[in-house]
């Protein structure tokens, strides 16, 4: 698989090429790539790498490596659904095959890994569809964090999605974007995509955005997720529940947006999702220089958890979903 | 004038010497000497090195001197009250000064700025004890921003101070620092002094608050100001306000630290309070590497205002201010 290296932009535009799960879990765990619908469609086509990888060599034992790949690719980053899910389902299809051929079995997990990456491509769309509804007329402005745009995910994005759509359709909106430290996935990847597609975007640091909220500058707030609790709790990127909470303090609502890939039903609540915790040299030396005493202690969780409570409206590919969230969620993810 | 230039921090403590006014405000601007505290004490140095300057030369016209050396300085930086009050009170000084010899105004000035810093050194000490009744008994956890410490005042610091006093009287306490982007104030100022100083300093990024008061990981928040409203709104850093959003949806004190020099009682509200914006470099290429594309647009805001109604207490050289802060400031101002 071609990979565009995320970690290089926005000053290098790198693809790489991946050949092994091992390769790819390790894109994963230097993030690469990142974004839990992304990291969805890569761990599946990491598996059938492998598997494709293995049925070329002798004696192929495609039951082990595909259990190998498997664990390797879980685990790569613990807070993230999708993955989980993906590999779920390459599991399923995997143990459908029976007793095939090698060359069946490969060309049936390679067959649903472009499936789960297609799907993801309509199922943006279709995030972007239902969202526009949120968007309160013409020139509003929306407040993002992280990306949660089409580098993200295999289409146009999650919570960028009706930003995209709005666009196609001619209706003027305005974006501003928090950098996103540590990795300033705001500031690389968002700004750098949303600008290209030239939209109005205005970068800040994230501790601005309750100082924008309160000057009346942000109609609303919407990010993407990593993974969603039964009960409607959403973890996403470190800063996002603060957002949350200044969106409730300044009466703005605060969405979030994701396929139902990223909702765990066997995840009760959010106090039950594992949160990264990343390397503090993340923190301490962020910019290609020292910017913190070498050996100051750091805490680094890549990700914090919003309770529903904060959340006005879950924006997923099966519509708009609203509190209470448990009702909603199990009936979105009914067969 | 001596001066540790604090853009180089923590990597590098390089000394600066400076002669002139123009040196000064030169330094002021680029923020090798910031805080509120300083920033008066430098501007008041700053008027009597130039006033030697010219008393030194043939046929010194004093008073165009101190006029033209107070105006540069004072353009340097809008939002902070220290620097427009010390100019003030070095003005008060001049003028006392009638027609005396270049030579006595010069000592009269000099030793008035000497004092302002010998003040601001005794006011920082009090600060610490008034704000030390406010910490919960042992084992506290402080979370503060920016640097409110020895680097921005004359003394220990303000938001600081109190923690210095906690370490000298070998009463534990923790300290979570916001790294406090764009300029870093948090990570390379406040961690790098705390650390040399031994205490249990942890830094995380400033979007993280969130998540970590939600844990329950903070017993107080308590930060600086650059300017105190006659109604107990306060300036301070970007990301100030956002984090006293998040103390009261948390149920934590917040605290404000700043001498009475600090307060302006002639800005009747926050809302009259000037917020300098600075360079969008800032945020698109921090420290030595591009991190955003180059032609996005940056908002960056160097301060937010605190509404008076989120601060549980402001804690001055004078004693606790509780509200109503307007009676309590007006008191607290009283000569």
């Amino acid at each position: 698989m071609e990979l565009l290296d995320q970690t290089r932009l926005p000053t290098e535009e790198v693809y790489l090429r991946l050949d092994s799960a091992a390769e790819v879990a390790e894109a994963i765990r230097v993030m690469r790539i990142r974004g839990a619908p992304a990291l969805g469609i890569a761990a599946a086509m990491g598996v059938a790498l492998e598997l494709a990888r293995a049925a070329r060599g002798p004696a192929a034992d495609l039951a082990a490596t595909f259990g190998e790949a498997r664990a390797l690719l879980l685990s790569t980053r613990p807070t993230g659904h999708n993955l989980a899910w993906a590999l779920e389902r390459m599991g399923r299809r995997f143990r459908a095959c029976g007793g095939e051929r090698p060359a069946a079995v490969v060309a049936a997990l390679t067959a649903e890994a472009t499936l789960i990456a297609e799907e993801d491509r309509l199922a943006c769309r279709r995030i972007g569809e239902f969202g526009l509804e949120l968007l309160p007329g013409e020139g509003a402005t929306v407040y993002t964090h992280c990306n949660a745009g089409a580098l993200a995910t295999g289409g146009i994005g999650t919570a960028v999605a009706p930003i995209y759509l709005a666009r196609e359709r001619g209706i003027p909106v305005r974006v501003i974007v928090g950098e996103t430290r540590p990795l300033l996935q705001g500031a690389r990847l968002t700004a750098w995509e949303l600008g290209r597609a030239g939209l109005d975007v205005t970068l800040v640091v994230d501790s601005a955005a309750g100082a924008l909220m309160k000057e009346g500058r942000v109609n609303l707030v919407i990010t993407g997720a990593d993974r969603i609790a039964a009960n409607g709790d959403a973890a996403n990127k470190i800063g996002t529940y603060g957002l949350a909470v200044l969106a409730r303090h300044h009466g703005i609502p605060f969405y979030v947006a994701a396929p139902l890939s990223t909702i765990d039903p066997a995840t009760p609540s959010g106090a039950d999702i594992p949160i990264e915790e990343r390397y503090g040299a993340e923190v301490r030396c962020g910019f290609g220089r020292v910017t913190a005493p070498a050996d100051v202690a750091v805490a680094n969780p890549a990700f914090d958890v919003t309770p529903a409570e904060l959340v006005t409206a879950i924006v997923t590919d099966r519509g708009i979903l609203r509190p209470p969230y448990g009702a909603a969620i199990a009936e979105a993810l009914e067969p």
